[in-house]
């Protein structure tokens, strides 16, 4: 069994990664690491694994986890990851990190964006983005997971495969994104109360979201050449689940037909991501639950433009799922082991 | 393999049945009957299934398809099923009814409460009323189940214990329920459209439930004389979840120490039903997507009363799940294969 | 104009008011108190309230406060209006208190539901409690307004009728009550978040409620004798909006048509409440954005009970539009002045 | 007062159309026009109205309400406006058709979009599109008014200082919008089931969305040369409210404060359009229950884009609140009449 720790196991992706972890047939948590909540049960702060998980929360210390785990994964706020890894722990241990640390390659771009210093920059270059569909083969033999955000995941997986045969125009991507409140995290603040946030939606961090230059990077590496988008993200009243809708403008005319070939030949034998009928619009209902892509898109012959969509639940393929995706490259597990469920409806 | 049929595939409880045996080791579903989707593939109705389910809509037909399974799931308003068993395909093959055709002994009430003539009263005896953790001998060896409903099974778990040891008024229980509104059905109808149920809370079939004698035909099982009680049923604007508030007249005095050892003693080697710690109630997110039911109570001096509150899930303890679990001990396999789900938060 | 104070004006409640006052023809705020906001422009806290409000919050200083206005409306925690009110103040300015310093006239029962000391016990006798609809005479004449309670409104005047006319069992009322979130005010609290609250429900403070002394106390009036309820709140996933279900024993065999008209009596000439058409359960949704309560009751002949049922909006008839009645009555206006807002649906 | 006339006055938007006209000094419904329940009371059918409105539903028919009101609202299905209207009945009443019937201009362009035959080409020159901060001195002399959609309304309203100030290029506009359910109808159909529209978003009429026309017609208007874009509408689990956001290409460097007085010249005395501070993000929240639009813009620089925003209540601004705003212009009425109503939060 493959031993598991976690970082920051009371929040909303920390919980996740322990629910997952419970189905999964070759791992097991055994440091449920929360600052917040050290020596508590960990099934009185989530009732759900009441009965379930018999163990107390614990305070970080990474130097002893890297000791008792076989990888740790770290579900923390920015900088957390980065204050903490040094030479000796990744030589012990695995380090999947859901934090921004080690996502982006350029220290300077991470530092204008985050508006921290970045405390780990040697480790930058061996960071893997674990993007697990574009960068599988990478994975397997890293020892340091930059596990991507969620709006990442959704907006890349959607424009991917254009971006990458040359078909849009890279200074021409927009991608306006529609999140579920539990992205926005289990800190206590008042724009997440539920009368806050219910019957509401709003943009926020228009033009200066963080996500914005890890987009622009990965893309940008598909395309061969720099891509600068413009990525709006919205929250929407609802739990889990983002939705991607972006558009590009496309270089020349295509058929449907010509584009569907290229979405099936990145995505035609991938498990987890599941390219829709002509037609039909991904919605995150269909994904909820599980670490499932959805992604389609459309012409518009009128404006020349293409419309890609994305959905997937932020808090699996955007968070959790892919972690545990990450895991099972890293220690050559069945890539799905552990991720097959369901998506559930209603 | 077991092979399943499901009849009314295409709604709520229909699609929750075809999750759960999805990831059940033994199980397949092997027709997936719906009337009103013939000829439509059943990942086209359920996008959740897409590319999980390659299978069409099949209509109905009993005898055919009790040649071809194992075991049939008849999730069917109420009627139906009674309409269409016969000794014949009892001989054949398990049925478990998700209806309410087989649950209520007396042939009168069912027809009182229920408002239509009962087509196969011959079968009624022999149905063996399927809330496992009560009557799982019985089940075990059953041609026909009668799956109890979903407010039925949070009720009655959540005052049996006292019930059957005597301890509450049998006339003084009082059962204030409220569910979500995926137990309303996946129906077209203007009460059910998300701007008439969202942001309200209402009470419904007050005193005339249907759910109410039911509850009364177990509770006086266990009483060992009868039980009258008041069931109020409420509509919440959730999509999965059952909440029950009883109330009962304590007959004497009595500590918290002594009712707690009265729930451990049915309930403390159950899988699926939790006694909550001393103080805690039961909320219908810490069950969810999975098959538990969480129970506790809380004694009050000043009234005399005692609280009893549960939880569940009320498409899968309430509906999809009981069905599997009784799936389970008719084919003497583990009871909680295929139900091991941590409930998912949030 | 009826120079109108708000002390805890960023608080849910005191935002209605402030709306409220916005559509009144004879008051308006001047002075919008808010510890936790000093200096901010009221629009920019309730953005609603943007170009219509032009005013920086305050911090509280009653005494100026009472030179400067006519009524003090106090939307604040427990035991803040207890600490500040004087003789000198309330000689100068009517104060309309929705917090629960000066509901209960046994300061013992206070303290012990409460567990704070009440600092003001000399006002207690004075202070009228502002049920409007029950105590409108003695509410004409008072300095010190006791605002009721939410939960309280909606419960006492369900009941009143009946049990002023003695036709229930005074120790056999169990209130089961559920509330929209607005009601657990807008403190930054992990537990009220949006992820926390949505698609859950709860029953809280089993036999523990601070309500519950309150309803008791004002039924025993009615009732003429001691009335002791159970009172079970539950937390619902939505804005706004208390729905009320009490059930009680009858002293003896009533018909419809009896019951009705003792509703008919007390309650056929009010604006607020409308007593609806047999069979009709009030739905939270039918009042909501009003000051509407919307009541009626079922007879049980099966159990002997009567179901009583009510419906207001928590943040209006429950909190801001009952003040804002009460100080209608205290300045001698139309009852229904600002108040005649038609429910809004959906 | 003027007599007022409702043709579907039982929808989302009929109804808000009688709330209004509630609070309205000068106007009444006389009608309640619906065909779907006929002699059933009103406050039956929508139970806030109960005791408020005290009237039967009654048939359509235009010739005989021509004759006994001053104004008909249409609010009902594309098509009936169209088939009903004659210049005799214009003679007699003033129409505001809250349907797109007489929204575009172009014959074919409506009968491509919308896929039905238009019944009355006629009247189309002379109908007048109610945009009232636009058009409002066209609104002053009609007979027939095209009440703007609801989508539409805050496209335009977001967009239109740019597009009119030429500062925008009117090939790049992009218009990606999100919509509360009631945007849907009240009709009985499966995909607005509570269940299947809570805790999901999806963009819908990708490319073919009818309000297409409307936009680019109305935008080429302003810009002076053809506007074509992209509108991409999506689905948000909430009852209320639409939220656009909005990109285009500037054609040139632009400061904060350059574009911020264009917007100011545009709105700056509209009662009814709130331009937001620097880098306030327009939220439905703040606009419900009101017919209040609020706008902002961001501008991007890294990307040569502006963001606009605008966010309105759509049964409101969007529907019934512009309608009634139409009535005021017609029959020179002070334009706010009826309509100051305060957004109400939460």
């Amino acid at each position: 069994m493959i031993k598991v720790g976690i970082i920051g196991a009371t929040g909303y992706a920390g919980v996740e990664i322990v629910r997952l972890i419970q189905q999964h047939k070759e791992a097991e948590v055994i440091w449920y690491g929360s600052r917040s909540y050290v020596d508590q049960n960990y099934g009185d702060v989530f009732r759900n694994m009441f009965k379930i998980v018999d163990a107390k929360c614990l305070d970080d210390n990474m130097e002893k986890l890297a000791d008792e785990v076989d990888v740790i994964f770290t579900a923390t706020p920015q900088g957390l990851c980065g204050s903490l890894v040094t030479e000796e722990i990744l030589n012990k241990v695995k380090i999947i990190d859901l934090s921004a640390d080690f996502r982006i390659k350029d220290v300077a771009t991470y530092e204008k964006w985050y508006g921290i210093k970045h405390q780990s920059p040697q480790f930058i270059d061996e960071a893997v983005y674990g993007l697990c569909e574009i960068n599988r083969d990478k994975v397997k033999g890293a020892r340091l997971i930059a596990n991507p955000g969620c709006y990442t995941t959704c907006s890349i997986l959607s424009i991917y495969p254009l971006a990458k045969e040359g078909l849009i125009d890279p200074k021409s991507i927009i991608v306006d994104a529609k999140s579920g409140t539990s992205g926005a995290g289990r800190g206590a603040k008042v724009p997440n109360l539920f009368c806050e946030v219910n019957e509401n939606i709003k943009a926020y961090g228009v033009t200066t979201h963080r996500h914005t230059p890890e987009i622009e990077e990965q893309l940008s590496y598909a395309a061969g050449e720099e891509v600068i988008i413009n990525f709006t993200p919205h929250l929407v009243p609802m739990q889990r689940g983002i939705l991607v809708t972006a558009y590009a403008n496309l270089k020349k005319k295509v058929t449907y037909d010509e584009v569907r070939a290229i979405y099936d030949k990145y995505y035609g034998n991938e498990f987890f991501i599941r390219v829709l009928d002509k037609d039909v619009c991904p919605e995150t209902r269909w994904v909820e639950g599980s670490n499932f892509v959805d992604v389609n898109f459309k012409i518009d012959e009128r404006t020349g433009r293409i419309i890609m969509m994305g959905a997937l639940d932020n808090l699996i393929k955007g968070a959790a799922g892919q972690a545990v995706q990450n895991m099972n490259l890293l220690f050559g597990l069945e890539e799905n082991e552990g991720l097959k469920q369901v998506p559930m409806f209603p």
